[in-house]
């Protein structure tokens, strides 16, 4: 249990969206393996079961995943305790909307007090009781029929990230805010200025709100889609039928955004370290600091390392020596090896985008 | 045939050492399968394999290989046409002086008034022709009793080379001179000041003498040594029972610096390109250089580069993608990996050194 006091609550789910394919952490994460699906910190479990795992102690085994087709059996593998009604499969990418869409929709249909909590698959935070302190807040003021934010401390002034504009107080709650407005992915020097005013966090997409709340809002701004998913959800024979016709659009378009310009999104601001472990680079600094020589995610006993630092992934089993190289990267899998360096780990996509285009999809 | 008119020379044999293990080169070089059975130029052909085809012109099939008894096996493999007798196999190691003399002492029971050529079987020197006109040049001068050594024209001040010191010319040759002495491995400011004066040449450790000279010399300064080869010779039988009882010393302290010392030493100047290919950094540097990414030695469309030089080698046949490194160096065994630079690449041999220390005798 929490050392905060933050047990469980009843009529709250984790909603935990797992997409995504990871490609900056090729050759580590694929199309076919996401990142999702690996432990990526050495603990042990996958980024999903950690995730599921962090909830747990508010949400129980109210947990639904929504995730693609391709990846439900895996999911379920790695989640026993869940019920197949609890992995929603969809039948091809439709963005965050309808995955999330869907998933209320489910959730409400069994509860219709429900309040959801929106969590991706593939974040890392290492601080459960600081986190579960956080959601259970927003569940408080959720329950006010906001919807809730979790705005994470920045660390440094991140281009990587949106970041979300804090207003006033709460009144009745320990930490909220109302949110002024959402913002994306700024310039360096757009995101120097958020920082020096304090009044800017990171925006780690989640979101904490009574799935009856989202709906009407969704029902308000993109009405097919809300009739889409709820009708799916009243008869789930009909997914196939009806989820090609629903919207492509971000949870943050579709619905944060506009509801954050009538007044009504709060945010609860978050003090724990959280990454959602982009690239190699965020890999490695979630790794334990060696004495000397390079971070090693796997069996340190296959890593030779002459005056090197970094980050070492030796998956294919096989030793790997690195000899005079400072920071660098080096996957690998078996099948593939990758070297590079932490400072330029985000052109990894490239490889990726390149063997795309060759046809490779063996190896994507 | 050579352009420069140095046919097959009567009485020349060709001495070619393969020994060393390469262990800079790991881990494409390993204790039993040594850099000089592997094709490290990318044409199609081992150093070994090119050494003795680089001398052909010149000796015809009067080769004579020494290795040690575990790789004799894979030079008679990669030398068809030699005759057993041509491959003369060490039971132990007992350093060059042995090994060369022992050749030597075979060369001289067939012919008496035979003159060999000593090249070691790891070296690379893409003109051929320059190289056979300096040995030609070579064997003129050995007739008249001299040791004759070639001087490989410096490039840098290189502190990983012994060196000749020229003295007079040779009068009725073209370009050979009398050795003043030889030096050993400089310092950095030494060998500055051996350049500028122009009188100084690498050592490549090449010798080419009459074998009767170069085992009457042994028998002045080392009778036991030569007394003990020419037994061998005379018996191959007794191979077994001397070897282990003969002298371990290098060619250079047991004949050639002594003979420099009385004044019988000569040396031609060679202005060909040469390299012990000592490490990858030099390694890299024999392989053509790329439009563009790094210089690959092996099937290049293994290899996925972007924004990168230096060199990868995929011998593990698997893909190998490098992003955002200069000069680094990448190698892919199939089972081991080995990620090192240009600059530090003289520094693996830390690496099978800790893994022998480790008892990793598998691995090196």
């Amino acid at each position: 249990m929490s050392e905060t006091g933050a047990g469980e609550i009843p009529g709250f789910w984790a909603v935990v969206p797992a997409g995504g394919a990871g490609t900056r952490l090729w050759p580590l994460s694929r199309r076919g393996n996401p990142k999702f699906l690996h432990d990526l910190t050495g603990a042990g479990a996958s980024l999903l079961q950690q995730t599921v795992e962090r909830v747990a102690p508010l949400a129980g085994d109210r947990v639904v995943v929504v995730t693609g087709a391709g990846h439900a059996a895996a999911v379920r593998e790695q989640l026993p305790r869940l019920g197949d009604a609890q992995v929603l499969a969809e039948p091809s990418p439709r963005d965050s909307m309808a995955a999330i869409g869907l998933a209320a929709a489910v959730v409400e249909a069994r509860d219709p007090e429900a309040i959801i909590g929106s969590f991706a698959a593939d974040h890392v935070i290492p601080d459960g009781d600081a986190f579960r302190a956080c959601v259970a807040e927003a569940v408080e003021v959720a329950r006010g029929g906001r919807v809730v934010t979790i705005g994470i401390e920045p660390t440094h002034p991140s281009t990587g990230f949106g970041y979300i504009q804090m207003g006033a107080p709460i009144a009745g709650v320990a930490t909220a805010r109302r949110v002024r407005q959402f913002v994306e992915k700024p310039s360096a020097e757009r995101a120097s200025a958020y920082l020096a005013t304090g009044e800017f966090r990171w925006n780690a997409g989640m979101f904490v709100v009574r799935a009856a709340t989202l709906l009407d809002l969704l029902q308000r701004w993109h009405p097919a889609l809300a009739e889409g998913v709820r009708a799916i959800a009243a008869d789930p024979s009909r997914l196939e039928e009806l989820w090609p016709s629903l919207e492509k659009i971000a949870i943050d378009h579709a619905v944060a955004e506009p509801a954050a310009d009538i007044g009504v999104v709060a945010v609860v601001p978050g003090d724990f370290a959280w990454d959602d472990i982009g690239d190699f680079g965020s890999l490695a600094a979630q790794l334990p600091e060696p004495g000397e020589g390079p971070r090693v995610l796997g069996d340190a006993d296959l890593v030779r390392a002459v005056g090197s630092t970094g980050l070492v992934v030796p998956r294919g089993g096989r030793p790997i020596a690195v000899v005079g190289l400072e920071d660098v990267v080096v996957v690998d899998t078996g099948d593939a090896v990758l070297v590079t360096s932490r400072e330029r780990a985000q052109e990894v996509k490239k490889v990726v985008e390149g063997l795309t285009e060759q046809g490779r999809t063996d190896l994507t």
